[in-house]
């Protein structure tokens, strides 16, 4: 089967794309020294993740606990969940915990205090806020050393160590020194904390960075045991904004029917759940080529359900491929992903959804 | 199981609020001797279709095959696929127009020359612009009465009329004479062209308008025989800015967990997944309530893939309910929707989801 064949829309990786990038990441992580957990949240697919760990070490990153337990089903030992655990989920995530190495986040007081509480063996991570100011402790306020005492202290926990997630990264558009700038802002903020809790005698074995932004750029992480970037493996225009992929990286893609062209607009059948509503730069919801790889005069400028608004006229244009925004959500909006090579489908995956 | 012991984040829908919703556009139909052929994309699920279709009429909208085959194989056997056809998906659609009424939509020369040449039996729409400028061909145009006659001409095409939406009544808000409008303009679009047609000798049978906001407004639809909202069902505070309903009216809400409180910045584990990225009139990612209805003081002012990013603090705040700004988009991220009355879930139900 070729591409022009599948029914749109549809989101198609290419598998080429998808390998080199999965490589370069992970010639990345041994070049500077530090273990790959990618994060898998941007696929949701064990195939993809395979990909993504060559070496020995088989740590994955993910946003859900449907992810956890799926990725767990595929042979997924060492995952660890990048999301403050919320207490109700707690007696699943421990229960999970007792059939493999899951590692949750605690950033705040009343989290590890249930966790202190419920007296069940998990492995936790101290979520630590380096700039984004989502989600994360302040790494100079002395109650983040007691937080981190707190965890230590009960014997059930195994604190692995920090993390942290440079997200304010992405808003570094055109601006490689202040991408640069965070990603050092992201390593620092985690290494000194790391560093005043060894002199605290409160020391621990990992120090976990990462977005892709931050990743791609940085050149020293000493004092850095391991990095969580996900996008990198499709990649997309957001990235390509940031400047830390080409166009030709970028992997992940919908295919779409032209489904009227009306006096310099057309219509796509691609909406808001196949490209998402994510507004990326700014600049439109997706670049369009056609099916051989070239780039089309078309702006993607809006999106309902079902509907792409475009602007353009190209006479009997039938199909088109979008490069979207952000693939993480494109692809989880997706029930199948199809994998091709060049212009033949190979093979085709489901993301796990739900939470 | 009460809502509150329902897994976050999680979509649930109020079946009291969608019952009173559905009896509401119902009856309103009725008043105006108009059809009702809901639009069922808001939900994607043939339950709530029926509430929806309580008279001997149970034609339904949508908007992808995907519905269309679902909705066929749960009882429903007059649709309307309210999408210009894509000509991929032609064969398709033609082998399910051989076992329910399947009615497709056409508005380029293009379409109809594929359909005639398929010699395919079909009942098929004239898709009218009625100033939204996205899809359908424009009424005043000769060429448009010339398309009508092309497909009248093919025996195998069985025209059932002409239809349209006002898909830019979604941007009157705080407008409702604006509003007003629009709801005459989609009227007297599709009965001055249908007048017209008939004038020409190519008379036909339905003249069908629709959307949330237009038939929520108009008071007179003389010359329309049937309309096509959706929304309507659950609402959302979309609509709530157009002036179309009032919150007690929005039946679809998502249940979110705090994960996280920091220094007036609090975190819910509804991201971009659970609500979508829709920026509704630009005031946020949706409004908090507490889980007995109490609105609280929290902007949920961004959303990454798994997180919530609100402004405001309530100590001891521990689930909430996110009203949201489209609740189409939302149910159809979800799974499961969970069916509620009053505090007791007394169901749950899954959206079918691709295309």
């Amino acid at each position: 089967m070729r591409i022009h064949d599948l029914p749109t829309p549809c989101a198609v990786m290419d598998l080429d794309v998808v390998e080199r990038n999965a490589e370069a990441m992970a010639a990345k992580a041994d070049a500077l020294g530090v273990r790959l957990r990618p994060h898998v949240k941007t696929h949701k697919i064990p195939h993809v993740a395979r990909l993504q760990t060559p070496g020995p070490f088989k740590g994955i990153t993910v946003s859900t606990l449907a992810e956890a337990h799926h990725f767990a089903k595929h042979g997924f030992t060492d995952i660890t969940w990048a999301l403050p655990l919320p207490p109700s989920r707690l007696a699943e995530a421990a229960e999970l915990a007792e059939r493999i190495d899951l590692g949750v986040l605690v950033d705040t007081p009343a989290t590890a205090a249930r966790l202190v509480e419920a007296r069940r063996p998990m492995r936790v991570w101290l979520k630590i806020d380096c700039g984004y100011h989502r989600a994360g402790v302040d790494p100079t306020d002395p109650a983040s050393m007691d937080l981190l005492r707190t965890l230590m202290e009960a014997d059930h926990l195994d604190v692995r160590g920090v993390l942290t997630h440079a997200g304010h990264s992405y808003g570094c558009k055109d601006d490689p020194e202040g991408l640069l700038a965070i990603a050092r802002q992201e390593r620092d903020a985690v290494v000194d904390f790391a560093a005043r809790a060894d002199h605290a005698g409160l020391g621990f074995r990992h120090v976990s960075v990462g977005s892709t932004p931050t990743c791609s750029v940085i050149d020293d992480l000493t004092g850095v045991t391991e990095i969580r970037p996900g996008n990198y493996v499709f990649f997309d225009l957001h990235q390509l904004g940031l400047g830390v992929c080409a166009v030709e990286d970028i992997a992940l893609s919908v295919v779409a029917s032209v489904i009227g062209q009306h006096m310099g607009r057309m219509v796509l059948d691609c909406g808001a759940l196949a490209l998402s509503k994510d507004p990326g730069h700014g600049e439109g919801y997706g670049r369009v080529f056609d099916l051989d790889g070239e780039e089309l005069p078309i702006a993607l400028h809006g999106l309902s359900q079902e509907h792409g608004l475009a602007k353009g006229y190209v006479p009997g244009l039938e199909k088109v491929r979008v490069l979207p925004n952000h693939s993480c959500l494109v692809a989880a909006l997706h029930p199948v992903i199809y994998g091709v090579r060049g212009d033949e489908v190979v093979g085709q995956w489901a993301p796990v959804r739900g939470w």
